[in-house]
């Protein structure tokens, strides 16, 4: 999907968080702000929004020095999803339908969040949440059924304490289907984005090839994949996209993809065609 | 209280959404957004926001053509509030302590931001909210004191459609004052913002004098009065200040002002020390 008018502001707004995280000072805050506010009107309409914010943060990391504001909240992050993991894993494993039990969990992961501890909600709330989610677009069945078919899937991971969830739902996969599944973080730190240290300090390694986007964007971006990724993509039968940011990547994708996310911002929503907040799975079609 | 940073991305996306409300087209609303951006630097952080704003609303009207784009939104918001005039009347005779009730309905007047019907509540949900609004900051012993001793007392009104709600609180002071009042609203069109028309519409001038600020501000900032306003509002013994535009003006007066507000932002939130969407009738310290 393109970016809007509307995705300009919220950049700045973003630009400026990112400083503060990056312990920015006033006056550098103030660099950051105008900086970016001096790029906007150069930035193409015609890019997918993760396109436009990779530039903007790339300007913010110039300028405050600092290439990964979120160390610290995504190692909190992980450390409060991981402490969860046992009653996520015993609540799918009683679910119904466990296989939709943990998307619903990967989606509510998604959906909460977990940039810092005080967003965090409580456990019980959480499982609540997860279970009682309504999928607004709901392709589950062909995703259950992509996913016994399929014998390369690339799961295509979002944020840092997520990664989780994302370990559950790998779980279930595993349960119905033989096939190898390569779990993509970004190469390089990107706001809260899950990286390899993620993935692999909540066990993903024990179920997934990790593999990395080889780039600093905040998304999977086919066109700035090095060979031997893009090459990983075009070959994999089922792409599982976490979170908005790939689903503004791949929105205009000829692929065998489900999206899992939350609808975050009045722009994706308006183009999914859904409220703000609403729990997605969606097939691409 | 002094602009921060975060009100730039603010008044970049409030630049857009005026633009669109003045009809323009996607290349005049991408002008309105680019000449915005160019200017942000530009903006003394040392002033207040409704003096930021200002600057902002100007090269917006001057690029869009249009300096009432609200229009149609404030008439709707006068029809809908003077419909509900006869309930809440009733509802303020009705209680306990009527001059409080009306200061509630005149600070739920501002909360509700009139500024479209689909935003508007049910009339049973405003007339609920305003009775059972908890003032986070509460000098209403203060204000009755202060507006039974004044005799000349200047009230400076927000937005067009709320001017309803403050009739009715200036119908409540006279019972108890003997006091003159000035009804202050803005000289020309600016975002939603009362005129002398809205005034007049829902019969203010019966119970007040209707002035203007003489300005083209999103609030009355006295360093832009002509002299005539200026020597009313330093002769003035009250001063009632609704809304957060003309609180962000006029929070380092000396002057014995009383703010009836809700903190609409994060900057004027953490200004007061309270969370956002408070309901608060302040005197000035």
């Amino acid at each position: 999907m393109k970016a809007e008018l509307d995705c300009l502001p919220c950049m700045l707004r973003r630009a400026l968080q990112t400083a503060r995280a990056a312990g920015a000072d006033g006056s550098i805050q103030r660099q950051v702000v105008y900086s970016v506010a001096q790029i906007l009107p150069e930035l193409p309409l015609s890019s997918s929004p993760p396109e436009l914010s990779q530039r903007v943060y790339r300007l913010v990391a110039q300028i405050t020095g600092n290439h990964d504001p979120y160390l610290k909240e995504k190692q909190e992050a992980n450390r409060i999803a991981m402490k969860l993991y046992p009653q996520i894993k015993r609540a799918v494993a009683e679910a119904q339908d466990p296989l939709l039990a943990a998307c619903k969990f990967a989606i509510a992961g998604n959906i909460l969040d977990l940039g810092s501890q005080s967003q965090y909600p409580h456990p019980e709330t959480l499982l609540e949440t997860a279970l009682g989610l309504d999928l607004v677009i709901n392709d589950y069945a062909d995703f259950r059924t992509s996913a016994e078919r399929a014998k390369l899937i690339l799961y295509l991971a979002d944020n840092a304490g997520e990664v989780v969830f994302d370990r559950v739902l790998i779980e279930q996969i595993l349960q119905i289907s033989e096939a190898e599944i390569y779990f993509m973080v970004r190469e390089k730190p990107i706001i809260n984005d899950a990286t390899r240290e993620d993935a692999q300090l909540v066990g993903l390694n024990k179920l997934a090839q990790i593999v990395t986007t080889g780039s600093d964007a905040p998304a999977f971006l086919p066109s700035e994949c090095p060979p031997e990724v893009l090459k990983l993509y075009r070959s994999a039968e089922l792409v599982i996209s976490k979170g908005q940011g790939n689903f503004e990547a791949l929105s205009e994708e000829r692929k065998n993809i489900f999206f899992l996310l939350r609808a975050k911002c009045p722009v994706a929503a308006r183009f999914l065609g859904v409220d703000i907040g609403a729990a997605i799975l969606k097939k691409q079609e």
